[in-house]
């Protein structure tokens, strides 16, 4: 094997992001280092965070440079090795980027071999958007038994454990997602006390079917979208109420950006309501994943979690399920099916 | 003496409120009841908060009615008194209202005979403004030694404590307030490190003249403005900074909306920085009053801490004053002088 094969940012996206920002391209594979190894890709996690990083703006973290690998957690084999902490046959997730091989001295990367769930979940549930999940529901909103919370995306990949968890912790569950379907999945399967279609009207319709579910208003809202869904939300929030900031999946492309309320509005409902509203990246956070995947791991294991994916085959297939994921078109944590399952 | 003098609220304002919202008027004195007594008003306290209760919408205190009298923080003394607690001639603290005289059963009302420092301090630097400074700076921004703080309404009753207890706690302190000679107040009698004059230019000249004068960043933004001000300061904030939401002035009247960030900006700011926005309000904190005046009054005793009141004279004045300050005309703790000195 001489080459690999990797999805590039090709440009900045003006607004909307769009295929022609992607470029597929075969590029050669080094030499191994001294302490190096070869991963094999088996899973591609596409996250909305990553709408930030093709932008050239300041944020949390730099952005991706024009013709390199699109940034990605991924799940894979290590197939070649200098590094005795990580020898062949080892599964491994880590920052391998949109690629289907990837070259690492093993920093940030950590072993799953052995674990008794699919790998796949250390991408979802118990990665990254699960800890993001843990972190909200937990440090960021202080949520309390008895309280009632409003999960956005209630069924995307961290939505979808806020609202589990919360659950679990003796709360009043309403979710807000988009479409039918989805919301009958966030009731049946995630357990949900109510799931409100964001599609189904404006802001003030939405406002009125959330108020409908929560008798006792709102105690907590985790924020993964902005737009709309927060119009509704903010002003149904409770006295000393929570707001979770982790997403504003709505506003990423610099659009719909007079949906929500304006910012007199949210700065009055702040102080009136003494709101805590607080921005948190679960970056910020690595010091807990350990004991986030001590207390969840036993829950997925045991099916008191549950989870659910979305998987598009092939890395080629990556940029247009990424686009499709930020128009919320996918259904569960959004994977991409880089290579063959662990020999 | 058979009647007293009060000022009631005539009708709600539509937006600006205007004199004609108020109506002075004689009342007559009810006989005293068992445990009540009869307060002569020395001083009044004009506050921006009042502006809130003038208005019909849900607030965090019921609105003052049409035809009632205007609520505010007075200091008296006891001039008949059919409670053993308040003898005649007690000098006291409470909640009077816009009134020469008031009847009070004693609840929610303090003596202050006897203090080291002159009684018209427990309506400002040591009362409800200056707790409010004190929560604000301790409690809501948890400011620490080293920081920088920006405080807008730099040289007002609570601005003007949060800016001296900030310095005295060793932050960096940059003030924001109206006009050359607040600026001027600020730096060489409260002891800011800078103030910048918000009259100088738009949002973002008020951003460029802050930002020269934190050279790293701002970590902590106490609110009493909202506005132009909340729009220069906000992109200036340090990842992991707290902003105090404790007053939107600008905003009061239902004007300047357009100033200000639009939300998608705000609420990304929030997110890219994980900021804490926090609103509150100082009658949730009560409970801590004694714990702030024995801290602070000290300091003011001693001269540590310096304040200025800007006093107008008769109770008929009040409404004017008001407006006044609403719209930053006060220089200092704004009080209106209702009575003469205690005898």
């Amino acid at each position: 094997m001489t080459t690999y094969r990797r999805v590039v940012l090709a440009n900045r996206p003006k607004g909307k992001a769009t295929l022609e920002n992607f470029r597929l391209e075969d590029t050669p594979v080094p030499d191994l280092g001294d302490g190096q190894f070869l991963v094999r890709t088996i899973w591609l996690s596409l996250d909305p965070y990553m709408r930030g990083r093709m932008d050239d703006g300041p944020s949390y973290a730099d952005p991706v440079k024009v013709d390199e690998t699109m940034t990605a957690g991924a799940v894979g084999e290590v197939i070649a090795s200098r590094n005795a902490r990580f020898a062949v046959g080892t599964i491994v997730v880590g920052a391998f980027g949109w690629a289907d091989h990837a070259i690492s001295d093993g920093e940030g990367v950590l072993a799953i071999t052995g674990d008794e769930v699919p790998i796949s979940t250390a991408l979802g549930v118990l990665g990254m958007p699960g800890h993001t999940a843990w972190i909200g529901l937990n440090t960021i909103l202080e949520a309390q038994p008895g309280e009632t919370i409003v999960v956005s995306a209630a069924t995307g990949a961290v939505g979808s454990l806020v609202g589990q968890l919360a659950r679990l912790k003796g709360l009043r569950t309403i979710g807000v997602a988009g479409g039918a379907d989805k919301c009958a999945h966030a009731v049946d399967t995630l357990g949900f006390d109510a799931c409100v279609d964001h599609r189904s009207g404006d802001a003030k319709d939405l406002r009125a079917a959330i108020a409908a579910e929560a008798p006792d208003g709102v105690d907590c809202y985790f924020e993964n979208v902005g737009g709309k869904t927060q119009a509704a939300v903010l002003p149904l929030m409770n006295t000393f109420g929570r707001i979770a900031v982790c997403g504003l999946i709505a506003w990423y492309s610099g659009q719909n950006l007079d949906q929500g309320l304006i910012t007199p509005a949210v700065m009055r409902k702040i102080l009136v309501s003494r709101l805590r509203v607080r921005g948190y990246i679960i970056f910020d956070h690595w010091d807990t994943y350990g004991a986030f995947r001590k207390e969840v791991a036993p829950l997925v294991a045991k099916g008191d979690v549950t989870y659910k994916e979305d998987v598009t085959d092939g890395l080629e297939n990556a940029p247009q399920a990424f686009l499709n994921l930020l128009e919320g078109g996918n259904f569960g944590k959004q994977l991409v099916r880089v290579g063959a399952d662990p020999t």
